[in-house]
């Protein structure tokens, strides 16, 4: 049981870092496993598809950040010190994870959304609940802003997807790029779209 | 001469609209072929590889875009005028292809430059030029708008910046929700970005 439970895991990690690396469609099963390092025929023993894998990462991968994310923004700070902080984080990540492989990764879900969304309608409809997730956690902390006077905006849904469109079309320079100084102005361009009203 | 020639751009049309479709890694060389209509054997006739293949895609859709842009972004107007029929020629651009195909499609350049350029340093550096490019046809305008008070920026550079994280932020949304809806708030957003003074 123990055994089983970690080629599974192997899997998943195998499986995330390579579609990090190199997308979705350029890894084949026999790769995945190898790097993994489980026989080939145990693959289908626990995952369906490569469509079924894929799911499962992204479901992983979003459990973390989903944690992540909820605690970065809750807690007593103002709002958007809590936000400011969401962005900190992010910068934070990509730098760590440079350091680590000598490429900027960029945003898992953001890679997927374009190479993914108009091939496989579960891996679409999955991203989708995701970023709705994400607009819902971001949209909370700008309605306690506005409600306290801290930002001039009026549609805090709308407002949190423009935060997340800046935050997701940095993530992308910063990856092109392979430079994560492109992060540094996410907060003033957050700031400008929220028509934050304080220093 | 002229079978040459068509048999070449017969290759080329075929790669774009796959490309867009489903991005490059997916792709073989005889899919390619047989999508454009030519035999196989052809292909390395005209192209060393598939990435030579794919830099020539990205040029002949740069040539374009690029003239578009140009023409949008001159002439008498004031120039957050201008600025403003770029965003609407995208999200008119964005419609007729999702009439057409029936998804959005995105942008070419920002798909490849989550999709690649971790991979290859050809297209990676292509694509750094291209968003490089762009950033100074925008940042001309925006240092127009500067120079008459219409905004409040001081760092047009960075502005154009984050105005274009902006476009590739709402465009990866609009191909994952497959809405261009979510263009809508562009011009907005972009005003925002840019601390624009008038109505």
């Amino acid at each position: 049981m123990g055994r089983t439970s970690d080629a599974r895991q192997k899997i998943l990690d195998a499986a995330h870092t390579l579609i990090e690396e190199r997308g979705y469609a350029a890894l084949g099963v026999a790769e995945i496993c190898k790097a993994a390092g489980v026989p080939k025929g145990s693959f289908y023993y626990f995952f369906e598809s490569k469509e079924a894998l894929a799911l499962t990462v992204v479901d992983e991968h979003w459990a973390v950040q989903q944690r992540d994310w909820a605690q970065v923004l809750s807690g007593d700070a103002p709002p958007l010190q809590r936000l400011r902080r969401l962005f900190e984080e992010t910068e934070a990540g990509q730098r760590a994870g440079q350091q680590g492989c000598g490429t900027v990764a960029g945003c898992l879900f953001g890679n997927l959304s374009l190479e993914l969304s108009n091939r496989t309608e579960a891996v679409r409809g999955r991203l989708q609940e995701i970023f709705d997730a994400q607009a819902g956690m971001v949209e909370a902390v700008v309605d306690e802003a506005r409600v306290r006077g801290d930002v001039t905006v009026t549609d805090a849904r709308e407002s949190a997807r423009a935060v997340l469109a800046q935050l997701e079309g940095q993530v992308m320079f910063a990856k092109l790029y392979n430079s994560t100084g492109r992060l540094t102005p996410l907060w003033d361009n957050c700031r400008a779209l929220l028509g934050a009203t304080g220093a």
